[in-house]
């Protein structure tokens, strides 16, 4: 079936003199997940991972994809005719060096302009200029070849009332058009989904676990242009729409419209728009380079989206909380499993009132796949919990009041002393991020030693971020905050912590083959005191579940770990005891008992 | 007297057509420290201060220096015509603002442009083309009106055995060119007195507590050019040079040298290389901008200079603590102040084997001085020291085997409870950085935090960086590390930390009108344990001498501060102990004694 598809593109690339082609996996929008109606690369290799670039030639197709995925993809592209080629392993070629290589001379590569976004369509670019050939980015040939082609969805778009976005889509694009008369820009240029959404107070359910509208915007001083399907739109979002002023255009004229401008000055972000957008403008435009106002203005959370976030937390702490006591009382005498436990937990958010959805892929992960980073159970990996060990669990959900992302890693029946050594220390750099004071200025790139020290004084680490920002029924991952020691110029998470931003706080321990830690809350920076020296600032922890305190060994924290911990537990019993049953509360009473 | 030297100067200016005319505080090297010879701006105006920057038009004169010295600038302005021009003060202008305002249309702004870097020289070049102006930077109009100016220094120039710099200066200036090459550079200038030094391997003595040689280098793939005076150059040197085959010129030649480049491609730093340098450069140059390659080199110490250090440090020691031992045995029996204290360790550290001179000028600090941000004590600030409160001493010398900077504050008599408070909070924050491990790719900007947060966590900071590279027997304040969690462009003090860097760790705490406190010794940066994550690396602690433990408090450390300190005490105490006579020997026993 493969290999029929991969001769049909290549007819088509034949048609078109196009001697490489290369399909990634994205939307139009740079957006983290994407909806199946944009699963080509998958559609071309049958590879069904989430990451994953396709490059077909005449007479070759590879696929690259990284650790994670190499078991899953050699399986998949079996017989399929499609090469993997292994990413970071040794004597693998990068994706650029087999451009370099397999383009020849005058030659044109081609892909689809919109799923590639600026920064790497530049240089693509130069690897076709290298051979004096061409790019093609027009069209979308592997949309051509498509037959069943999933549609876009038909979800319909519903209007964010103020008393959950706290601030109104009128006062919002004023707010923009702000900064672009600061910018000098006559129009700004909106392809991000979560931009939008944020800005007209909009949401829909176009992507899994994001609820946004596929859809463009064009801001000038006196217009708004929507790009969006009119099918998904309701007579309450046009009366919405209308009382904005924001004006309504079919979603594929965009580029059209976009390549029309004339002698403006246009405000747009290369790393996130598409090549097919910037390469489109005309030479008359003028492009003003700089992140999305929007990007900005939305991580730093109102006062009515900080309270509505906090009240989602209560909700999603009484589901969770409902879920470990649910696991530990019958682990061992019912059956369960990875996936079945997830599903328990999904049911338990389901109930609770203004859920919308899950806001990422459960990961429910026990023993060796606690191990596994971003490991999440599939029919083929799921095993039965054992009243012994580890289960780490990392869920959010969606509500009307805000997004929650939270995960608890909890003894399932006896763990060894090294298991409570490893996590004792992982939840020490947990609370001593969450403990930390400092002057406003700083950013996460000053604040992530801190939670890494506990295990660096050890020679340890965990190889992931310690900590990301958080979206307000938006994407779980949004920027421009996080943790991270090692500036890295594709993530846009270094920016001064500012009341009001939301950001994970997730340091782990992971043993290969053994277990995984990770110990997750959300962190509400707010201002403290200000005084001679600044202004200083703070954590609030709006997640409310308990740390197991099988697994904690007391006298490995210190006098005020402890009393966080203890401060913290005695929080989490008041807010969350009185929404669980008599018998929830017991076990909860024992599980925030002061140590 | 003042009036007088403003009038001459307005004639020179006049015969030139020069209607503003700038004197800033630099020599033309841009050195921390300005010799005799290039005090243009004392002269000028009268004012002695270390930083200022004199303004003179056709009508006024003005002084903009900072608040350190707004008493004393006062003082010694007071009758001479000059202005004074309170920097930070709300309602003065900025020194670019008065420009702005005085230099009208079509006018000409003069300076020696050897004493203006070249980032300032723009700034000033941007203020007279805003008023179609022009720039005057080819004479030093000072020079030319000042009778007895001081000449330059007749210090001897002396070659830095390879037994001290452990690297010879051939091997630098193979690396350098090895630099040139990778960048493409044809010729590389450095005007930078410490990297000359530090390149040739040799010492001199032309500024005040730096043991450099007023000079300028050209370097090419073949050549080595040094612009330097024949004066100060012995046989010995002269053997070393034409060993190195290296060519001097005389120093005032370089300019005309440069100016005659004609299409060759030339590295050189314009944060360092004055204006005057880089304007008069021909267009057919190009010039690579960059930091000098020596600059990184230089800062990290090889294991030659690294064991000198350490032995540096052992001398140090033992010069600190006979004058700790013998101000605290002493005060309150015999007259002491804060100046014959000082020159009671400055004798101390002269006595000790291959001491150059002190490394800068000696903070005395006693009471509510030392809560004064750089004081040190003059004849008119001087006051007697009394058995009672803290002294804080910051001081250094230069070895052959390399450059110490030590502050400790001690107990002269009685301290109340909240001093100890302070003062242990304040050895908290040396510790902690002390302690820290980190996998390589840290820079200070990552480590900061760790000295801060003890501080922070009570709302309390002190206003200046934790730390600065050190130089071997150079610069005292040597970059291009450092510990600062903001960054700032003008400093070069955030490289990632590699081995052999030496950074100050100095903390402190300062209550203004009663005390101050400072803790700092030098980190030595080494490579611990390689594994799976990384590259671990850690301090290694090289001065040696102890904190006062009559003003700790020792249940407000951590066990692992407290296990650090004495572990610290202990070590002190094995090298520093065998060095010192039997009664300080005693004392230091009892110092170094566990807690």
């Amino acid at each position: 079936m493969i290999k029929e598809r991969l001769a049909r593109l290549r007819r088509e690339m034949e048609k078109r003199n196009i001697a490489v082609y290369l399909v990634p996996t994205a939307d139009y929008h740079e957006s983290e997940y994407v909806g199946e109606h944009f699963k080509a690369r998958k559609y071309i290799t049958g590879f069904t991972g989430s990451a994953g670039t396709a490059v077909v030639t005449r007479t070759e197709a590879g696929l690259w994809t990284d650790a994670r995925y190499f078991l899953q993809a050699a399986g998949q592209l079996e017989g399929s005719g499609v090469t993997l080629y292994r990413m970071g392993e040794e004597g693998v070629p990068t994706l650029f060096e087999y451009l370099r290589s397999s383009l020849k001379e005058g030659e044109v590569l081609g892909f689809d302009g919109r799923v590639v976004n600026y920064a790497l369509g530049r240089r693509l670019r130069e690897i076709a200029e290298e051979k004096h050939g061409a790019l093609a980015v027009e069209e979308d040939l592997v949309g051509l070849i498509w037959e069943d082609r999933p549609p876009l969805p038909p979800a319909k778009v519903f209007v964010l009332e103020e008393k959950y976005a706290g601030r109104s889509a009128a006062e919002k694009l004023a707010d923009v058009r702000a900064v672009m008369a600061e910018k000098g820009a006559d129009v700004h240029l909106l392809t991000s989904l979560y931009d939008i959404a944020w800005l007209l107070n909009v949401r829909g359910n176009d992507i899994d676990y994001v609820p946004v509208v596929l859809s463009y915007l064009a801001l000038t001083k006196t217009e708004c242009l929507w790009f969006v399907r009119e099918e998904v739109l309701t007579p309450a979002v046009r009366e919405h729409l209308a009382a904005l002023g924001v004006e309504t255009r079919p979603y594929d004229d965009f580029y059209a419209w976009a390549a029309g401008l004339e002698g403006v000055s246009v405000l747009l972000d290369p790393k996130v728009c598409n090549y097919r957008l910037c390469s489109s403008l005309s030479e008359s435009v003028k492009v003003v380079s700089a992140p999305n106002p929007s990007a900005l203005m939305k991580s730093i959370k109102n006062d009515t989206e900080a309270e509505n976030t906090r009240r989602a937390h209560v909700k999603d702490a009484v589901a969770v909380c409902k879920f470990i006591h649910w696991v530990q009382k019958n682990v061992g005498k019912i059956p369960m499993s990875e996936l079945s436990a997830a599903e328990y937990l999904a049911d338990r958010r389901a109930e609770q009132e203004g859920f919308v959805e899950l806001s990422f892929d459960t990961i429910c992960a026990y023993g060796p796949h606690a191990a596994i980073m971003h490991y999440a159970p599939t029919p083929e990996t799921d095993v039965p919990l054992q009243p012994e060990g580890f289960l780490l669990v990392d869920s959010g959900g969606h509500y009307l009041e805000g997004t929650t992302d939270i995960t608890r890693t909890f003894t399932l029946g006896p763990v060894t002393e090294e298991m409570k050594r490893h996590f004792t220390m992982a939840l020490r750099s947990h609370i001593d991020l969450a403990m930390v004071r400092f002057l406003y200025g700083c950013s996460g790139l000053n604040l992530d030693v801190v939670a890494r020290e506990p295990l660096w004084q050890l020679g340890l680490d965990y190889k992931h971020g310690t900590g990301h920002g958080v979206g307000y029924l938006l994407n779980v991952h949004e920027g421009p905050n996080g943790f991270r020691w090692r500036e890295s110029p594709e993530r846009s998470e270094g920016h001064v912590l500012e009341a009001g931003m939301i950001t994970t706080d997730e340091p782990g321990f992971y043993l290969e083959g053994r277990y995984g830690i990770r110990h997750e809350s959300e962190l509400l920076c707010r201002k403290g005191e200000k005084n001679e020296f600044g202004q200083f600032m703070y954590f609030e922890d709006i997640t409310y579940v308990p740390i197991d305190l099988a697994a904690v060994i007391p006298e490995e924290l210190t006098a005020p770990e402890r009393r966080w911990l203890n401060d913290y537990h005695a929080r989490v019993y008041e807010l969350i005891g009185p929404r669980l049953d008599d018998e929830e509360r017991a076990w909860l009473r024992d599980a925030t008992r002061p140590i």
